[in-house]
């Protein structure tokens, strides 16, 4: 089941200036900055009640940011919901035919699991579940 | 204050299509369908935990939906945001720097008032404030 839209991803080139931005519309400062290396991004993450919004910066050229900016300028780049658990979720969805992007939960920003859905099946949406990982 | 993300709108194509796709992705049949003239939009709405996803499809070549389609495709067209107090909102926002697209707000889908901020003030993304209508 996805359980809640745990976090909205949205691409822009510039973190600094768009925190600046959505902490003025949310009223709100982010709570977190991180860098996932193996994406090619840095994030930030501010809340509004049970969702979080994620910006997301491209760190060099080959980031898949990077690439979403090239194409299609600054904007919503994916919605993530959350699962319980990943693996029997990427399972049902495989038998409803959607297509998973990776076969294996990869490690996401804010200690998450996470596996993305191909966009083509699911109206251009880019769709990421992801798990908490538990200590 | 932007209390909860209230919906995620998605544009699609064929919303009978997507309603099915959509349905097998969130393990949940639509609640509601509705058609605002005004908008030139026939909807249909989700429900994860205490976000909703609304698919729009355009009922006029002339309907936002339809001219968003054209430019950029099927995929996430908005979020929305619940307010309480949508006038004091719109007050705060343009007063923060941000530019409200309807002076005056308006009837949208599911019993709202709405307002939608331009894009080009929140790195693309168009935003909706939302306040549920009281009878």
């Amino acid at each position: 089941m996805l359980t809640n839209v745990e976090h909205i991803g949205i691409a822009v080139r510039d973190i600094a200036a768009s925190n600046e931005i959505f902490a003025k519309l949310l009223n709100v400062q982010p709570y977190k900055a991180e860098t996932v290396a193996s994406e090619g991004v840095n994030t930030s993450f501010f809340t509004v009640n049970q969702t979080k919004i994620e910006l997301l910066e491209a760190t060099n050229p080959d980031s898949p940011i990077a690439k979403f900016l090239e194409k299609k300028g600054e904007g919503i780049h994916h919605i993530a919901f959350e699962v319980e658990d990943i693996l029997a979720e990427m399972d049902r969805l495989r038998t409803e035919g959607f297509t998973v992007l990776n076969e294996v939960p990869k490690h996401g920003a804010d200690n998450k699991l996470v596996c993305f859905l191909h966009p083509k099946g699911t109206n251009g949406v880019l769709i990421e579940l992801c798990q908490e990982i538990k200590e």
